[in-house]
């Protein structure tokens, strides 16, 4: 059964990105499914679900802080997409990216920079903003 | 003669933070003066003005890099309080470093609020929000 | 009230280290109280209760992480501790730290080390193993 | 003529990886041969034969440093394979990476689960553990 | 109309790398030129001009930063190519790399070395030294 | 008895740094004193000897990494300490940490110029360019 968290957890998944929630169980099925239903129990049912900061600005933060670690492209990509989605717009995704160079230097704003223009392709060739 | 860049990005940081230029400046004089002007300049004189992100987002981008990367607690403190003058309240800087424990890992976020607590303090003791 | 998985992770904490549900409560008190249950619900709860990985090496694997990372020694101070309060011994402690010189580099091990010196120190002065 | 670490270097690795020696070299071979004899002789030669702690013990400490580094997938897979095949068992690498998720964030412990994924995959085709 | 700090840049970076230049401004192009300047004016218009260092050793500490940071490969490629057409030598620059698994750890020399292994490749097809 | 590599070591750490080789002895005497005997034997003994790349350019690569990895200050310092002893000049430090601005970012630049000053200012008071 299910517990709440992961309800509440999916339903905000699936409101932030269409199909991210079968695609993350479906990676890591056989695998470790605990860590998809962690994944989606405590970042998604917890943490993105708390008031105190709107959903926009959190977005903001998570594009912010994986722009500036540098090692996680593929959740970078899915972020930003998130943001998109939930009212961030293209050109804030990329002022946050380009602000990235004072506070991680250059490489890591370029490498963000790249990650966002993927998304941003994948996006017009499916008619979404 | 101070550059336009300089003059800007002094203005910008003032608006910020009450007397960080000549904190930085006598941080570097006789060290490396450049450096300071550069800090102004450039982050403070280009990126940070750029219309396309407001100001309030920005912060909030810094903050979470900054708690994300995890070596620059000075920095940190001082964008925590660059954040607070800015309109981020004190409810969202818990919430940027609560949520920087998925991105980045508990001891990031753990370390991250030590040092909001430090700013939090600080300005309970001079009165401020 | 507690959740299910603050208590099971507060017994879990309390059987590995005295004091530490108390200090982390009381550390986050009055500026992020929820970090510090989410701290015990989600690592302690969730995580380290798992069967599939002994207690040993769970602490082994911590140790070794926040040795590389090299940015939390606040937190490998603790979970050294803690390892050695779960049937790490010393030595193993000190070879952990050690083999990271070839993962992460001399530096994050000599600092690693150089916590690992304060919490023998520690349990030498308490007369602890 | 080879050192007494390179051979002991060149053991140690035969008995945790079938053709890792020959690889390393055949891989800096006409570029940096020294890097190759460094890599057997230092980590295999002189580290993980020390005595204070079990070859399986060091090969948890790898795998948790590696994935919460975030940075090195190529030596993540190579030391999952060889945990493999010094006796952690598919679920204790996989608790490894879960861990993670505590320490360096769900994104590290994602990717790292990803190469689990490919060397467990790879060990299934060969019919291996 | 170009600040003179892009002329500047522009000129410096023509003469580190033949078409430097045109590839950044086209991989930002419709997505975010505005990087491609600062990344011009900046580093290459205002730091790597500076009197005080010459441009073999500069080269020299980015090719050392980067193969420790670990996370810019794209980067890293581009400045060991940029050392050697500024008389770094191959052989420095292997042995810039080696030295970084005594600050950084193994398997970041190890990663390195495969990016110093494709530019000399490529420069070998090219007939270059 | 000492391996050869230990006596290269301790020779070239005693020409770099007045007693560092001692300090390193004592900090880990009881503790850990293969890691000390490593110290000395493989950076020192092993690649800082190596022909190919002279000791003043090896110092400004190390400097780099540490001023750009960020959180090893206390291993930057006497870095930047030998550094001088080699030929660097205080200028030239200063460029490189400068320099790491832009790959690093702003805060791992201010941050290693911090230490550059402590170490300045200990020079000038004892005297020392």
């Amino acid at each position: 059964m299910d517990s709440e968290r992961f309800i509440q957890g999916k339903k905000k998944l699936d409101q932030m990105s269409g199909n991210a929630v079968e695609t993350m169980i479906g990676n890591l099925d056989g695998i470790a499914p605990d860590l998809a239903r962690y994944t989606i129990e405590f970042p998604y049912g917890e943490i993105l679900v708390r008031p105190g900061l709107d959903t926009r600005s959190r977005q903001i933060a998570t594009v912010a802080a994986l722009t500036a670690l540098g090692n996680a492209p593929v959740q970078l990509k899915a972020h930003i997409d998130m943001a998109l989605n939930v009212g961030v717009t293209r050109q804030e995704v990329t002022e946050i990216i380009i602000q990235m160079a004072v506070y991680a230097g250059f490489p890591a704003a370029l490498n963000g920079m790249a990650v966002a223009k993927e998304v941003f392709s994948e996006r017009d060739r499916d008619g979404r903003n």
